[in-house]
């Protein structure tokens, strides 16, 4: 005799639950951070912000374009819509603090989606040492989430991207290349490795590296989030230098190195071209805090990323929505 | 003979622009106010908060659901945006002083529409003292913005939904009613009286009525977005009073009376249940500050909000998405 199959569930969803319902879902239980002096339930929240400034960024992510429900979990979408923002705050040299969530999703999207979401954007911002103070939720045909991040700099100057200068050394802190790795795999069909396919779904921002490079003295600093190139040229572009990047700096070996044998593609361009990985690239006027990579230099000249010495041909440098 | 027609203008898109692009061309030539301390075109902005604290809060609208584009210019869908999160900060007591946009939109949208909306924004942020320091955009199937709105309590305390006190005086500042009348209007296939319709169109929330209320020793104080008696049920319940509105207290006269008695309503509806005018409305201890209208009381009891002593049986009390 077969199994009887109970009758399929109802699924909880966002119209059932109602909005204030999914906001008190998603709310309750959570443990602030102490520089929240003011959670969410009220008209807006109250962060602290030590040194009288406060450090803001807005990244939205779009389901079809940023990440895919098909390839992530919820919560991994969380996780990365919380760290691409994050990234942007450390890259000033500030200490993250709080998330605001925006968020449109139709009106038929299961409840446990949008609270695997919501786990994801708590667990990100409290490796990063910041809690979610508020947000909103509203009907729409396609998911998207507009997160934003706030920080502290705690007395130190924001860390731009035009103060490179000729002599700078640059560096860069976080892993290069892996998200795109995973992406190729994706892309093809396979889910595995585990290690490539991870990275893509959940960077691995190094927020404290931030920071670190700004008490270090660093003269300019960015989240890779379009490209290490890409991302270099805003710097060479803003700081009005040659950035020259050393392509023997970066040894490729262990699981990038076996993705790209098995797909036939040179990691090299993963590391130079893929975006969504947010290491942060820096340059120094002398010498380069410990955990950070030295993969080049600032040299004068009309504005320019070279690699080795000459502008890369291996392909697109970087990732920009919209261009045909 | 005939006037030969031009060919066609070839419409510049978000994909022929591109994303840095379209950046480029709305934040070229704005001027920032004082508090900005780092505008838009690094990883993120820095924004002064004197006293140590920053208020925040986000919203997010959507096509189709807050707006529609041919109800409205795209500059009064940016005021409408930046509007409805500026008055939640007022709402604290606290004086707007920077917005960040997050926006999704398909990537044929036409770049006057854009420029447009951001116009509409920088245009609110401005009347209400503030800057566009940040923001961010992305291809998607609809229309939605996600408006995040930081703001300075000059050292007063935030004032939150949860201090109304038995023996408090209720009162509002702003308008009530109007924007419900501009939407029954339209609603009709009508474009006028101009002034509801307007109302509708682009919200005129009394920013300054939120810190002078503060500074005035208001209990609680909340936006009015999604009705009076919807938005003082939050009061009532975070501070778990009986709130109680006394219908006389409306003078229902002018534009709001003859739209009423045009389309056979009563306007004491639109006033009670209403939203998106972002008025205020708050507890006082005792005198209510000038500029305000004494609306009623609060009393000891279970939470709950009447009109006249009584529950209100007039419809449906507010707006809630999702809701079926």
């Amino acid at each position: 005799m077969p199994t009887s199959s109970t009758p399929a569930e109802k699924k909880i969803t966002l119209a059932s639950l109602g909005e204030f319902g999914l906001i008190a879902s998603v709310t309750a239980g959570r443990t602030q951070p102490a520089s929240t002096l003011l959670g969410p339930g009220d008209d807006a929240a109250v962060v602290a912000a030590p040194d009288g400034r406060v450090v803001a960024c807005t990244d939205v992510l779009v389901e079809g374009v940023h990440f895919r429900m098909d390839w992530s979990t919820p919560e991994q979408v969380g996780r990365k819509a919380a760290a691409a923002n994050l990234a942007d705050v450390a890259a000033m040299g500030a200490v993250p603090t709080a998330l605001l969530v925006g968020l449109a999703c139709p009106a038929d999207t299961d409840v446990e989606l949008l609270q695997g979401l919501t786990d994801g954007l708590w667990a990100e911002a409290e490796a990063a040492g910041a809690g979610v103070v508020g947000g909103d939720v509203a009907a729409s045909a396609q998911l998207v989430l507009s997160v934003t991040a706030l920080g502290s700099l705690d007395g130190l100057d924001p860390v731009t991207r035009s103060g490179a200068r000729p002599g700078d050394v640059l560096a860069v802190a976080g892993r290069l290349g892996w998200s795109a790795a995973g992406l190729a795999v994706l892309g093809r069909g396979f889910r595995s490795p585990v290690a490539v396919v991870g990275a893509h779904r959940v960077p691995e921002p190094p927020y404290a590296a931030g920071p670190q490079a700004a008490r270090a003295g660093a003269t300019a600093m960015i989240d890779v989030s379009d490209g290490l190139l890409a991302d270099l040229g805003h710097v060479a572009v803003a700081s009005g230098v040659v950035v020259d990047v050393r392509s023997a700096a970066f040894s490729v070996t262990g699981r990038l190195a076996d993705v790209g044998q098995a797909l036939g593609v040179d990691p090299l361009h993963w590391i130079l071209t893929g975006g969504e990985d947010h290491a942060l690239a820096a340059a120094f006027p002398g010498s380069v805090p410990e955990g950070w990579l030295v993969i080049g230099e600032v040299r004068a000249g009309a504005a320019a990323v070279l690699v080795d010495g000459r502008p890369y041909e291996g392909g697109p440098a970087g990732w920009e929505h919209f261009s045909r």
